[in-house]
C-alpha cells in the first residue's frame, strides 16, 4: 500500500451474492471475479453484488460527493480525485418541450475524469490494494480506461487498458499522460481474451467484465453508481421524487447500480416510489431481450456511439429494466446528434453517447409511454469535450 | 425575463467601486462597463468591484456549491447549471516530490462547462437578464466562450463570442451545437474592438474586458471566482489553511476574485492568515511589471497555452499578486508540458494551460521561495480533454 493513501474497508461489508441465484459469498479469500461460479456453470453468467450487514445508516454528515454514502460502500476510505456529488440541474425550458411536469439532468460529465465511471474505479482500486495486485486492467473504448488510468496512478498501481482503434484522440491523450500500457485490438472479444489472460495470471485485478456471455463489471466498483440514485433522492427530497430516470446503456453497470441505489434509499424510507428506469442503446440489443430473445445471444451492430457499443446484453442490464417496468430505447446516431444539439440549447454539453438520454425520452413522448406528470432524471454520463469534434468530422466525410 | 428563469438580487448589494481610486458606483441605472471611469480619464485603467452592506454572514446551508455563498454574491438566484462546488484534492505523494507539507488540487474542470469560467458566466448572464439585453459577449480563446453560451442557452439569451484561429476543435463543436454566433479575428485587438461595438449599439452586454489597456472581465463575474477561496478555506477548516495559493494568469481576474475571497474569508474569522497568491504566466508579462514596467504596456509573447496569452497585464493582476506578497512565475511551454504529465500521474488531467500551475510551484520550489512548511494549492481552471489531443499533435509537428 502506498504511504498517504489510506484504505478502509467498511466493518459492514459481508460479502457478496448471485443476484440471480441469491448464493452468498465470503471475502475469508479472493472473490470470485466472474460473476456467480454456480450460475456460470449452469450456462447462465450472473453478477454478483455487495451485501451488507446493518440496520438504518443516514449519509455521513461533512463528507463530500460519493463518500457521504459511505455506509453502503465497501471501502470507508479509498483513493479519492473528488468523485460524486455531480449537480441534478432543473431544465424547465426542456421539460416544457418534453411535455412533462420536470426535467432534471444528472451531469455526470462533472466527475474528476469527466465521467460517471470515476464511482466504480476507487472502488476497484481500493480492492485491488488490498488483495495486494501490482495492476489493475480494463477492456474500454475511452470512458472507463481514462478513468481507470488516473485512479491508479493516484493510488500508484499500475494500469493496463485493453482497447479498440475506434478510441477518440482525446482519450488516447490522457491515457499516453498517464503512462498506462494501451493494448488495442481489432476484435472487441479478443479484448476480453487478453484481459482473462492477464488476470488468469494474477498479474492484474479487473475493473471490467472478461468473459462471454459476459457479466457486469467488477461488483464492488458498480456497488459505487448506487451513489447516483442517492444523490438523485437527496436533491429531490424537498421536492417530488423522479418517476422515471433514462441512462445510457452498454452492459448495464449504470442502470443495475442506479436500481439497487433507489430500492436502498426506498428500505431507509427515503423515496416513496421507486421510478421506472430507461436504457439507451445504439440499436436493439436489450430491446429485443425484453420483447423474448435470450440475454446470453449476440446482437451484432455498428454504431459510432463508442461508449454504448458491443453487441452483448447482460442478466443485471435485463433485471434492472425489467423489475422498475422500465424500457429499453434504441437510438439512432441522427437522433442522437440531434437531441445532443438540442440538450446543448438548453445549456448542456453532452457527450454523443450520453445524448442518447434525450432521444431516448422524445421517443417514450411520441410513443404516449412518458405522461404530462412525470418527472424525469437524464443521466448525461460525460461531457462533449471527449468526443464531440471527432464525431462531428466523422459524421461530415 | 424567461419563465422558470428566476433571478434574484442580493438585498445586501450596495454597488460597485474602483479597486485603484475607491469612488463608489450605484446600481440605479446601467453600470459603467469599462472600469472606473474616473481612473481611465487619468490614463490608469482599474476595474470596478462589488460592494456588499451588511454585518456577519454564513454559508447558506443546504445549497450547493457557488450558492452557498449568495450572500456574498451580486444574486441570491441566478441560471444555475451546477457550477462550484468542486473538489479541493488531496496529493501527498506530489507533495513529497514537491518538498511540501501538503499539496491539493482545486479542480475547477469539474464545473459544468468544464472550467472556472463557470462561476463568472451565470452572474454576468443574471445580470443581463436584468437590464433587459437580448444577447451577451465575450472576448475568448476557449473556455470563456464556451462557459458563456451554455449559460446564456439555458437563460434563452442569444451569445455573440468573438475568437481567434488558434481555438480548438472541441471549443469549436460546443459552439456550434449551442447556436452560438461565433466572430473570428486574426489579430485579438480587433476582437475587442468587435466587442466594444457590439456593447455601444446596445447589442450586447459584455462578460469580458473591451478596452485597451484592458480591466478585468465584468466585475459581476468576477465576484464569482471569491468562491473558489470559500470553498477552499471551507475545505481545509478542520485542517490548516494553504500558505501560497498557484493559478494560471491572463489578466488576473481569478487571482483577483481569489484575493476578494480570502480576504472576506478572513473579515469573516474563518481564516487565521491571507495565502500568498501566484500568477503562472506563459511568458514574462506581470512578471515584468512587478520588476517595475508600467501595467499599461503591451508585453509581446508567444504561446500554445492559449487559455493564458495575451499581450496585456491588469491592474487588479498586479494588486492581487502584490498585496499578498506573491510571485509572477514565466513557465515554457516544455515546462508545462513535463508538468501536465507529472499531475496525469498523480491523477489530474489537466489542461495544457492550467498545467502550467505545478510548473510555476517547481520553479519556486528551485528558487527556495517555497518552503518545506508551505500547504500548496493548485488551481487547475480546466481539464486536459479540451487541448490535449490538439496540443500535442502540434507540439510534434
Ligand atoms: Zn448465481
Ligand atoms: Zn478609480
Amino acid at each position: 500500500m502506498q504511504p498517504g493513501i489510506p484504505i478502509q474497508r467498511n466493518p459492514a461489508l459481508a460479502g457478496l451474492a448471485c443476484l440471480r441465484c441469491g448464493t452468498a459469498y465470503g471475502l475469508d479469500g479472493p472473490e470470485p471475479l466472474t460473476g456467480c461460479p454456480r450460475c456460470r456453470a449452469e450456462g447462465y453468467p450472473a453478477s454478483l453484488v455487495v451485501r451488507y450487514d446493518g440496520g438504518p445508516w443516514q449519509p455521513r454528515p461533512g463528507a463530500r460527493g460519493m463518500a457521504r454514502y459511505g455506509e453502503r460502500l465497501p471501502y470507508l476510505a479509498y483513493p479519492s480525485l473528488g468523485e460524486g456529488g455531480t449537480p441534478l440541474v432543473d431544465l424547465p425550458r426542456l421539460a416544457a418541450a418534453l411535455g412533462v411536469a420536470r426535467l432534471w439532468v444528472k451531469n455526470e460529465g462533472q466527475n474528476p475524469t469527466g465521467s460517471h465511471k470515476d464511482r466504480l474505479s476507487p472502488l476497484v482500486v481500493a480492492r485491488a490494494l488490498e488483495l495486494g495486485y501490482p495492476a489493475v486492467i480494463a477492456a474500454s473504448s475511452g470512458n472507463q480506461g481514462v478513468s481507470l488510468a488516473l485512479y491508479a496512478a493516484a493510488a500508484g498501481l499500475e494500469c493496463e487498458i485493453a482497447t479498440t482503434p475506434t478510441m477518440s484522440a482525446s482519450w488516447r491523450d490522457a491515457l499516453d499522460q498517464v503512462g498506462a500500457r494501451v493494448v488495442t485490438f481489432t476484435d472487441p472479444f479478443d479484448r476480453w481474451r487478453y484481459v482473462a489472460r492477464r488476470v488468469e495470471e494474477g498479474a492484474c485485478y479487473p475493473a471490467t467484465n472478461f468473459i462471454v456471455p459476459p457479466v457486469g463489471s467488477n461488483p464492488f466498483g458498480v456497488d459505487g453508481y448506487k451513489t447516483v440514485a442517492h444523490e438523485i433522492v437527496q436533491a429531490t427530497a424537498g421536492d417530488e421524487p423522479p418517476t422515471v430516470v433514462v441512462a445510457p446503456c452498454s452492459r448495464g453497470d449504470l442502470l443495475w447500480g442506479l436500481w439497487r441505489g433507489f430500492q436502498e434509499a426506498r428500505e431507509a424510507g427515503w423515496l416513496p416510489e421507486l421510478p421506472r428506469l430507461v436504457a439507451a442503446e445504439p440499436f436493439p440489443r436489450l430491446a429485443r431481450v425484453l420483447a423474448g430473445a435470450d440475454y446470453r445471444d449476440h446482437f451484432p451492430g455498428r454504431t459510432r456511439l463508442i461508449s454504448i457499443g458491443g453487441s452483448t446484453v447482460t442478466y443485471q442490464a435485463v433485471r434492472a429494466v425489467q423489475d422498475s417496468r422500465g424500457r429499453a430505447v434504441p437510438v439512432t446516431e441522427g437522433e442522437a446528434a440531434e437531441a445532443r444539439q438540442q440538450l446543448a440549447r438548453a445549456g448542456v454539453y453532452a457527450e454523443c453517447s450520453s445524448a442518447t438520454v434525450l432521444a431516448a425520452a422524445l421517443r417514450l413522448q411520441d410513443e404516449g409511454w412518458l405522461r404530462a406528470g412525470d418527472r424525469v432524471v437524464l443521466v448525461v454520463t460525460s461531457h462533449g469535450f471527449k468526443d464531440g469534434g471527432e464525431f462531428v468530422r466523422s459524421a461530415s466525410r
